[in-house]
Formats: C-alpha cells, structure tokens, sequence
C-alpha cells in the first residue's frame, strides 16, 4: 500500500495550548516517516479541507513545529462549521473525498471541541458511506471542558490557571484599597453553558478569607436578594468582595443577567456583560464603589500563564492520536484518564467517537457549594491538579516569541472551486 | 541623638511593585539598624498614621519581607486621601505630629504619585512650619506613568508588559477565527489622563501586521469616521483587527467614549466602558462580529507577568529613598534617570519634592504616529527597555505565593482617637 498523507486541522474557539497538539501530531507525525508521509494542515479547519487551501507543514523547519507547544491560538486557522449531514449535503462529502484523493490523504485529524467531534466521526464513516478509505481519529480541545470519554479537555487547564491567578491579583489590589475607595470587584469568565472555567477560580482561595468570595455559575439559578445579602456580608466582614461571574450566569427562567434589557440612546439593546450588569446591581442596591473586568479571549489566549499539566496533556493527546492512526484505528478519540492514586496522575486511552460527538459532560452539582457561590473540596480536588506547573514561553525584547509559520500552501490539484 | 524610628506608607491606585520598594524600604532599614529604629507602615496610607494604626514591620520574617519584592497591590493597605493645606486643616498635622512624637517617628517614606507627592512635601515642611523634626522622601509609584523628574515610574513597566503581552495573544485569536467569526477585538485599557499604556501595547507589534493595528489615545481627538474607515481597511487588508482602547479615549469636545448617553431599562445611566462603546459603533456601522476585554485591575496587579525591570526599579527607589535619609535629606524623591547610551541603563538621582508635587507628565506628542493610531519609533525607543525581562513569583498548588503579613499593629499610644 502507498504511503498516506495525513491531514490535520484545528476546530471552534481555539486556546493557549491546541498548538501543543498540533505539534505533537506533526513531530509524531515526523518520527514514522516510513508510514505517513506529509501532514498537511486545514487551512481555517475543515473549511480549508473544502476549499482545498492546505498548508504543508513539511515546509516548517523542526524548530518551528516545536514552537507551535508555546504557541496560543490556532496556528492554522480554525473554524466554526459544522459538516451537515450525509443526507442534508451530499455534495461537501464528495468534495472532500475529491480533495482527499487528489492529495493522497488516509489520515485525518481533527482538534476540536463537541460539534468538532461529530465532524470528525463523519469522516471517519467516508469509507463505509462513501468508499472512500480514511482513518479519522479526533484530538480533544476545548475551554469549556465539556467533552465526555475524557477527564478533562486540553485548553480547560490554562484558562483555569488565569482565572484563578488573575482573580487572586485583582483581589489583593481592592483588600488594598477597599477601605477608602472600590469594595467590590467582578470578573466575568466564559462558560456559557457550564460554570467549569468560573469554578476553577476558586483555586485562588487557599486560605480561610481569601478570594473569590462569590462565584456566579450557570447552573445555580441567580437569586438577587441572596446574592445581595451574601455580597453585603463579605464587605462588611472582610472589607471587600471579590466576585468571578461566568458570563452564562442566568435567573431562574433561564434568561441570561447579561441580557439586562438595557438599551442605549438609540433604543439599540446594550450588549453589557456579566460583570457590569452585576456591579450597577451592586452600586444601586448597596452604594459600593465597584470595578469590573471582561477578561474574553485573554483568558483563553494566555500562554504566558500556560498550565505545564495541560500543555503535556495538550501534547501527548496528539501525540497518541498518531500512534493510534498508526495502529489502524478509526474514529476513535484519545481521552485523558486521571489515576486512581492520591498523587495526580494520568494517562491516555482510546474511546470511540460515536459516544463523544454531540455530548455535553455538564460540571458535577457536589462540585458547587450547598449555598451555590463556592466550591466543594470535591470539586477542588478535581480541578487542582490541573493548573499544577508553569510553562513559559521564550521572550525577547520583553515580549513572548510565538511561532511565526510560512504557511506554504499545497499547490492546488482541483480546477473547480468549492464555495463555503 | 537618639536613633529614629521611620513610617513608611503607600498611597493611590496600587500597583504589580509597589511592595517590591516596600521590600527596598525596609530591607535596606534592617542593614542601617544603629541609625533608624524600626519601620512601622502605616495602615492604609496616610490615614494610618492620623488614626494612630501603624503596622510593626520588625514582627515580620525576613523571608516575608523579601516575599514583597514579587507580591502585587499594596500590602499594608492604600487610600485615597490628600492632606489639606495647613491654613485649611491645622488639625490634621497637629494630630500627626502627635502621632509621630508618641512613636517617635523621624523619617517619613511616602510611595505613591502626584497626589502622594503633595502630602510628602506637606510632611516634609513640618519641621519648618510646626517645629517638628522629620525627613521626608517620596518614593515614586504609579502605573500612569506621570510623574516628572524620572524618565519612569515604578509600576507602568509591569501594565506595559502585561497590556502588550495581552494583546499580543487575544490578537493571534482573532487571527485564527476571523475567516468564519470574530473580526474585531478591542481591548480596553487604563489611562484617562494619558495614553502611556495605551502606547506601551504598541510593543505587541514586532512585524509588519502585527496588532494592535489601531490605539485609541486621549491625546488624539476620536473621529468616528476616520476610525472606522481604519477598521475597515485593517480588516480587508489583514482578516481582523485587533484595537487598544485607553479608557480617556475621547471626541474633540472632551467628551469620553464611554459617557455614550446609555441608559438602561430603568433610566440609569449606563456606566459602560470604552471597548462595549466601539465595539457597537463597529458592529452598527460595519456589521463585523466583535469580541471585547476590559482588563481593569488584572493589568495593574499582573506580577504574575511582570517587568524584571520594572521590579528591579520599584525595589531601587525604595532603597534610594532610606539612604538619602541617612545621608540627611528632605523633601527630595529618588527618580529613575536614563543613561544616554544605546544599550538601556539607568540610574537613581534625587530631585525636589516642590518640583515634582502636583505636576503631571504628558506623553509626547511624536511617541505617536501622525495618523494617531500608532507609536513611532522614538516611542518605541522609550517604552522598550522599560518591559525587559520577567520576574516570576513562586508558585504551590499552581498558584502564585504570595506575602501573607502578620501585620502586628503597634500598641496605640494615644488617648483620643481621629475620625478620617
């Protein structure tokens, strides 16, 4: 049998650590040379795979791909599209196996979240719908750290690592402050469905009295007077409060705080978050002086402050993701699986696709506090050891030095152009 | 003479170094034990010592003490609180004297800015005014950057890192997402007076492209339309743009961008930022999907990321400061001084408090392209030295440790107590 090519891309909301999967696929991909030949990276995600945009990453010195493990963001471009049907769409499934075939691919790699995985899962099933042979074997990533089959997502454990550093940092600043000026300040995190990034925060408060001293998760319907109350009795015991608000922090009906009905001068509906929504709550209801913080993609971007845990996680899944391709797997996924040990430990193993894809693994209920506005020990003793080390990237000139690629595109086999 | 005791203070907005020249206070004290007693800090700034709450820093270890060189914000508690003139409020300086008198307090080290400064040379003219003997030095802080008579101030190199790391990487976000969702991302950032963080961000960009592509300075009168035509072009041209918005940003008029008439549904005026503002003048008049950050205090308090130099400067000035009042100085406060090579260097001059209380440095125009949407090279020539090298905290549990003080208050020694 020839040699195959291998195409691998990057899917959904990207974090600080997929390129440390990318990497580890590429240099995996490198150390069997005898078995695959080029990995070509998706230009934008599947959509490159479609458009037939396909960057050769053999085009990228050694050094390069090994930089791509400090690298934040995706390097090859993501995407958010999500493959219809075989049914819906015949027509994209064809134009893959065309691209595929014109670029001798028999292994696909697909690094993303939930949506990603049923993708994925599509193509793993090109051999048997469509005849077309390919290996398809999904690389777990995603912040929101929803994925089942796997103990945690690649990407979670960094943006964990910010939250509760950055919560701790901002914290101090108003202790410092709060009895002449500002006494209560808000963060708001993503997780727009589940409150895993907003409960990791709590990782900050290591001592009795420390911050945060609220946390606000999507799944404890918000109850203002309770929140109030809690809010007011923080200020007056320590002085101030400290608050991490995930932006999916909603009431009992399901409607979202940051959706506050508040319109600007033109009667266009204001967009505000979270946090300022809570602060004006707070400054109306009880008079503190307050500040706010909307930490958006720098929470996710943050390689800076990368967790050493999650980028060797983020490596080694897609380090196993080629060896499993190697060993003739098929839609399948390397999970991460946490020991039994007192000590953390971890290690990988292979689940199969079909029960991955389109399924939510929602944040534990005995994570959260009976009072809904901390964590359990239960709940610290799952994320603690996921922000475990620091991982620095190189700086020069007092800035980090991020992969810089050449990006050599595949030249083009197709004469027809395929619209996305 | 009997040997004096000293009063250290921090005053203002804090900052990611000011306990590292806390750290140059009282260390460098320690070693000059047969000339100056103990250090006692006062709580919350100046406020502690009209309350008679002073802080026995000799009841703290070594270790915590060298702990406060990489702690952030101010760990004996800040305020906002300038002292009133002498005609104004006798009474203030008549109850500080006592304060002193009963601690027997000599030296008087005030850390803050502009503000902090007026109350050093306040202080400093007891001896001549109120027949009390003391020295005053001002150590000089603050993240705006705005204190003449040092070519910096401790704390901005830290926010200079940590705004151009930051942007750096929610940049190469946007950029791997813009082909199928975010175009536009801003990032808002401190500054209402002066652009000096704003345009520190600009270091971000190492190559032609780089983001931000776009910084919003109060300097450069905002118009809408040559905003928004840049926005427009920097999409076409690079797939996204990414925009550095200083709080102060403001229209010709004086207007701030973020005084944008909102109100919400119960007729309050919104007190939205500068980055919710664009990014809905963007979305309106453009149509671009668009992701917003506010960093707020995370910038300020970051010494998870902050400036080795900046650290190194922060201690030095703490330093400077106890050895000029040894040497017999008053009234003066140790300033940073560039030297004139081409290879970055600095040095520690004093120069006089009457000079410097009360004066704000503006950034200079030609830091500041001619579009006014960038920096030029002369400013980045001043900003880069300032963010060199990283200084980073130990870490336990994947968290920074942090100084925890004892913070023994010193027996009171006064009757009457004084409401602040």
């Amino acid at each position: 049998m020839a040699k195959k090519n291998a195409f691998y891309a990057q899917s959904g909301g990207v974090t600080a650590v997929i390129n440390a999967s990318a990497c580890g696929v590429i240099e995996t991909a490198r150390k069997h040379k005898k078995d695959i030949g080029k990995v070509y990276a998706g230009h934008n995600g599947i959509i490159g795979a479609l458009r037939e945009e396909l960057i050769d990453t053999s085009k990228e010195t050694a050094k390069t791909i090994a930089a791509l493990r400090h690298t934040p963001s995706g390097a090859f471009g993501s995407c958010r599209y999500k493959l219809k049907s075989l049914e819906e769409n015949r027509a994209e499934y064809e134009r893959l196996i065309e691209v595929f075939k014109a670029h001798n691919i028999g292994y696909f790699f697909y690094n993303g979240g939930g949506d990603s995985a049923d993708t994925c899962l599509k193509i793993s099933q090109l051999s048997e719908t469509m005849g077309y042979p390919i290996q398809a074997i999904h690389v777990p990533k995603t912040v929101d750290n929803d994925l089942p089959f796997t103990d945690n997502c690649p990407g979670f454990g960094s943006v964990a690592k910010y939250v509760s550093v950055s919560i701790k940092e901002a914290a101090l600043d108003v202790a410092s402050m709060c009895d002449s000026s500002t006494k209560v300040f808000i963060l708001e995190v993503m997780g727009r469905h589940a409150g895993w990034i907003a409960g990791a925060s709590g990782l900050a408060a290591q001592e009795e009295g420390d911050a945060p001293h609220i946390i606000l998760f999507p799944e404890i319907a918000f109850d203002k007077a309770k929140f109030l109350k809690k809010v007011k009795a923080t200020v007056k015991k320590h002085g101030y409060c400290a608050i991490v608000a995930s932006e999916g922090a909603q009431y009992k009906d399901g409607r979202f705080l940051a959706d506050s009905g508040q319109v600007d001068a033109f009667g266009h509906t204001q967009l505000g978050g979270v946090a300022p929504t809570l602060a004006t709550m707070i400054k109306d209801e009880l008079g503190y002086k307050y500040h706010w913080a909307v930490a958006d993609y720098l929470q996710r971007a943050a390689r800076h402050i990368a967790s050493a845990t999650d980028v060797e996680q983020a490596y080694a899944v897609g380090q196993a993701a080629v060896e499993m391709a190697l060993a003739g797997k098929n839609a399948v996924m390397p999970g991460i699986v946490r020991g039994k040990g007192k000590r953390y430990s971890w290690t990988i193993q292979e689940s199969p696709l079909e029960k991955i894809a389109n399924v939510e693994k929602m944040m534990p209920r005995d994570y959260i506090s009976r009072d809904g506005f901390s964590i359990t020990e239960k709940g610290r003793a799952y994320f603690e050891p996921l922000i475990q080390g620091e991982d620095y990237p190189p700086y020069k000139n007092g800035i980090p030095q991020y992969a810089r690629l050449k990006k050599v595109m595949v030249p083009k086999q197709l004469k027809i152009p395929f619209k996305v």
